[in-house]
């Protein structure tokens, strides 16, 4: 038996980022992202939230041993995002555009393979960029 | 292809709303809406959410123009319902009795033809209406 | 002796109220006033913080019964303000503009005896009509 | 007809608990708890958020009369709580272990009867015990 | 006539930074500044709080027209530092290092004249870099 | 020169409590500090916010280094009280009633002779137990 349960942790890091298509003229770039198309670029205190979802261990009453998860978390994703500019210096965002969408994507794929090893399912990305947006990332079949 | 995102843009109004209904007594009123039936009214500053799901565009990373997706919440809803009596002054409303659970389904059929036709689904319409309460509507098959 | 602390006590209260003179026209209030004078009023989820200041009871390491602050507090300012519409309803607020200025002014003006009976002094005013703007009152010297 | 809307309320306790199994040795227990098996306990101020589903009243505009709901949650789960040590006072989390999920679903069980006389279906319960991790548990079959 | 009141105002840009001295080696920068000494850059969402004093004027219960005072906050320093490059891009922080405490002064003068122009007092910049850290000024002779 | 800047570092810590006096009867403790009293304790995530105020650095653009202060901060108090009984494992509170007024107090003590070695002033303790309270000491002369 065991009962399926949700666990989300959520995590910081701040970090800059600029949208534009290389391929794109700056005029082009400026149309499409506004003001976020900026060539210095910008950045955001992001929030990430991951949300696990497994059995219930009846002898821990715990999914999983949250520190261990907070510390997957943490080195495969938030060391290599935060006081980062994620156009340049993030292995797993080159040649992306660097969307919230295509960083919960990103995330998603970085972090499943530690997620199985743990036993578990990965349920939920979410990233948000400010106070008033957030993407939302479920996996391909969803 | 195009991965599946759901996307969900925060936007605040302050409002006045009455509990009741014209066809019942006061004392009826009363001792159903409590003191929210005060016929003088009162207000809430309420929080909407609403929450978009689609396929990414891979040319942008974006599921959508989310200043576009912002700028029609905000002359569809916002601007109709801000400082306004919702019961007397918001034509979506009028006929209804102006709980929480009402806001929400209006506004999602206030919404609805604007999302579609951005390519888009709407996912779901949150109101909250103070800190410890809030309504989810994820339309009619839900 | 006894060290000098300060304590913050925080309620919340949803109320309507509306902005105007009514020795003003209808204009002139527009004018003024903007959008916060709609006749048919708007209203808020306030917060209110009140703080005390005083020296602490070494028999208790308390400063004060908090329980008994917020009973003070609840009985003479937020029944009286909880859903109701502060223009018409709210004896403090009679003959007043309903301004959170002039909220936090009376609120200090009703409190102020009662606060003084427990041996402390009032110390701060605070009123937070939306998460973007507040007013502090600290008393006539400040 | 009558359409279908999810209601979450939200209620606060402050409580005291420890993870700890009576059958490990400390040894172990400190293995597999860390700091969270300090034998003097700890505490939380704890976030506890019900959702419920069900189908709109039209009579109401209400899916249910929500103070009714939270004094269900107030007397059959906050009284019992708050300011309470979890592992010895608590009679629904006797004999187990007093971790977030395990909370979640007792409370899951503890109000499902009470939820079933309304009329209406219990959805999810969500433990918030820091401001950085959550739990979710939404019955049997999820 | 005329209570002292005090009002403050908030308001969000995003912006991206990095913190170094040109006259500096990049070592030097490192050993300093850490992390944001980032030659690439990182960013934050900044909460900007402006908190202005002065009398109350009795005919219209307010300290300030509140949205003329937001227009000259979002003019004079919200448009100057949103979604830019403070480094580089922002005239009042050229040949300034760019930490918030610099900002908070910088601010303060920029703003300045035209609180003065108002008839009310400045009182005290506060910037938030993070959840975690803030910085207030409060003029030169505080 | 060099401007005065106030500079506010915000940290977390869970721990656990009881509010009474061992030279009082049981009956005594439970009519002076109600639920507080319980004999098994209970717990909070408490906030703590650490003031300090001085010149600002010209050649850095810094107060002070800041996560120089977080870690002051970590060593001489979050690691002393985190996941701990206040009443028992604390060592800067043994003797004392463990009220938000006397920790504040005694975090000031605690790191009052850490931040002069830092060549900047202590300003303000802040604690807050819960959402809705808190408690502020600013030293002696205050």
């Amino acid at each position: 038996m065991g009962e399926i349960v949700y666990i989300t942790r959520r995590e910081k890091f701040n970090a800059g980022h600029r949208m534009f298509r290389p391929d794109w003229t700056d005029e082009k770039n400026y149309e499409v992202f506004g003001k976020c198309a900026n060539p210095l670029g910008h950045g955001h205190n992001y929030v990430l939230l991951v949300t696990v979802k497994g059995k219930l261990d009846p002898e821990t009453g715990y999914l999983v041993d949250l520190s261990g998860l907070g510390n997957i978390i943490r080195n495969e994703i938030i060391e290599k995002l935060d006081h980062k500019n994620i156009n340049l210096e993030v292995d797993f965002m080159q040649g992306k555009i660097v969307s919230s969408e295509n960083m919960a994507i990103a995330i998603w794929h970085q972090l499943l393979p530690h997620i199985i090893k743990l036993g578990i399912e990965l349920h939920c990305i979410r990233i948000e960029e400010t106070d008033n947006n957030y993407v939302e990332y479920y996996g391909n079949n969803n």
